[in-house]
């Protein structure tokens, strides 16, 4: 059986003047386009912008959902109040829903973004509520971290759930992430990225942070696309896949 | 034939910690609910509540778009490109039509908020660019000013339109609203706006600042809920109305 | 010796549209007015008429600085790096001082507002970076909880430092405040609220949720402007405070 | 008597996780900088960074003020009401003035950005409305264009006025500039950029659309960096200027 695996990105990462991700050459590489919508980043017109191009590419359209946040891009955790943010991640799906259809597509998945991704992976009370707002979305498959409560929570509610992977992220011998405060934990040399993706997309496989092989089960492979030479490195990662006969194609 | 006629209010125009409108009060006297979609006002944990309760009572839910402008309510008139204009609409309408949905209805309408309303009445570039977001997000009714370019541009795009009249401002002998800033413009009596309520209810006439009768064909009257004894005069609207054989329902 | 009290209360707490407290009331009763500064409520025009009124009232002006959250009014802690922080306290009083020395003052005391007053009661670094902050914008006078970590980072800064009490709030038998989470945790009977503000500010005393008499050292009480009749009780207060010959006047 | 020329740029328009102007760069070239202070762009730790980079390089720091529009970066005019308009300029002034200090330096001007200093070039309500922001803010040096409403109102109030000169924009017969909707309204060849500038700074005369030498009184040049390019020009014109015995410096 040939191994599949997604290759998914942040999308739209701007706001009105600004202006962060090569969305145009991202969308030729990804198969899964995790769209900005409007709470760390993202305005409407970008937002159709990004949908369209995916549309005529034939990627995937996926929710990146996130705490209110502009000023820090989402990257602060907030205590938010659960129906407060049940109805935030709904209120940004739904957004994007209208670009999608309009595109001739939909929201295929939702991703949330930044803290509050990293805050689900642990928080039970967040994590539920954003299962709440995909399902008063009307109920979309997840993408997260596996492991995470996050998957777990929507898993239970009955949303399919995918895991994804991150090939320049170093693991610990557990196969969970190290964290970025520590030393090493953050993967740089872009030809090791290229060989672990190909590792976790082939053989379900990562070498730890110590130098062990531990098993990463991973349906998505995330890429990112804003540092220079993020769009050089996902190309050859995608290249390195399809030479060694994994096939690239969206989960949903 | 026994006249109709549709009673819109401006709903959940709250942010945060503030409230503004009196929702539930409302709720029990319009047939339809201008719900805030987060530009002027609404945050998303109160369009979830408006939406549910609108649905618990019948109401129809309507968009109520407005630019991008928390901090002046959507009051000042903005110089905003069609293109971002056209995705902000369609944006808010995207995200008000999930909280409809997860009430069991949908967004059945859109109407025009403040500043954009106004603008559009003359400014055909915003109008078209209003109406293209209306498309954008599948094409529903739009409610707005008769004989304005708004409706002009939507009846040609194809869209339902619906003339709404106001029993609380003055009509000039031609038929078109006294500006604001002349006195007269707003009739205060409370007595007044129920007797010109009715007027324009049952014989789509108003009488205007000079003393002559004037027609209003109106399928929707819109009445105020941000003033002190607003509910109490939309009650007393909505009673004379009843009471004089009027049929009050949504228009949609 | 007379004893003597500071009142202080938030003011100023609308934006645009909305109103919250009611301003012009709560300036007649308190000395010492905690002005919202844009972040968490508060526009510019707003900012500009209460600080003319309270220096025409002779009230001295303080900067209540926030989280940057209109959509949570400032109730949500968030994760803010400590360099954003501080300037962002800095931005939020320089800001002000300009409407404070328009009207022939300053800005007299900086006191933080919900969920950062909340968070730098423990949170060391969070604590710093208001200090930062505020030493930042020149170094001012800080208001806060007394045992906060903030009001020791404060005074370890060579600021001085204010402590406040709330009468209407539960204290332990260790003198520090009953969580809100926790039943009995607000007083709510007004004529309570009354005699508590009297024994702390007469007796430095006040009788613990367990019954206990503890000790409250406090030169200013923290009055509530935001809930119906609380106006009529902060003059209650104040009242009671005159008729008992405590002298009622700021701190700075 | 040797020519006299500043050279002013817009610096620190970005907004938390976007950068826009290669501040750094820019702050070795200029004399004058233009700090966007949180309306269109810049948030507080870019302000005080910018503010601190200036003071180092003995750049002067002025107030980049605009109307409250993240979304739409200034761009956008907006009929905000005069009072909300001066506040909202003081305001901005104000938080500036407390990173200008804490740098050692102080802001020296004010200079209106995008769609309002467009719109004050003819509107007078929202010209008169900047200037009382300048005057509520203490009083400041203002930049703008000659012949505008705003530099002769804020003439009248007692302000000092400095007119700028654009290198890089095409001039009328009558001095005025070319609207940027007609074709050649922008200079685009760098060498011609560079010899107008020399040609303003020197002879006080820019060559006009229509060919013919037109007078042009500026005291300071204004330079643009968000462009590609646009640091290495503003390099090319400083260096002209000064081989060609014009004086570089501020005019506060």
């Amino acid at each position: 059986m040939t191994p599949v695996i997604d290759l998914n990105a942040d999308l739209g990462e701007g706001f009105g003047r600004w202006r962060l991700t090569e969305d145009e050459h991202l969308l030729s590489v990804v198969t899964s386009a995790n769209v900005a919508c409007g709470f760390h980043a993202g305005d409407a017109a970008t937002m159709r912008r990004v949908c369209d191009l995916a549309v005529e590419r034939g990627v995937r359209i996926g929710a990146q959902v996130s705490y209110r946040d502009l000023a820090g891009f989402g990257r602060r955790a907030m205590d938010v109040p659960a129906a407060e943010l049940a109805a935030e991640v709904a209120y940004q799906i739904g957004a994007l829903e209208v670009f999608a259809r309009a595109a001739g597509a939909g929201v295929a998945y939702v991703k949330p973004h930044g803290a509050l991704y990293n805050r689900i992976v642990h928080d039970e009370e967040q994590a539920g509520a954003v299962v709440d707002g995909v399902l008063l979305a009307g109920g979309l498959p997840v993408l997260g971290l596996p492991g995470s409560r996050f998957l777990e929570v929507a898993a239970k509610a009955g949303l399919p759930v995918v895991a994804e992977a991150f090939a320049d992220r170093a693991y610990t011998d557990e196969g969970t992430l190290v964290p970025r405060a520590r030393e090493g934990a953050v993967v740089t040399d872009p030809s090791a990225v290229v060989e672990r993706s190909l590792g976790i997309a082939r053989d379900a496989e990562v070498t730890s942070l110590d130098g062990r092989r531990v098993a990463v089960q991973a349906r998505s492979l995330c890429l990112h696309g804003d540092t220079p030479g993020a769009v050089e490195l996902a190309r050859r990662v995608r290249a390195r896949l399809l030479e060694s006969g994994i096939r690239v194609a969206a989960f949903a």
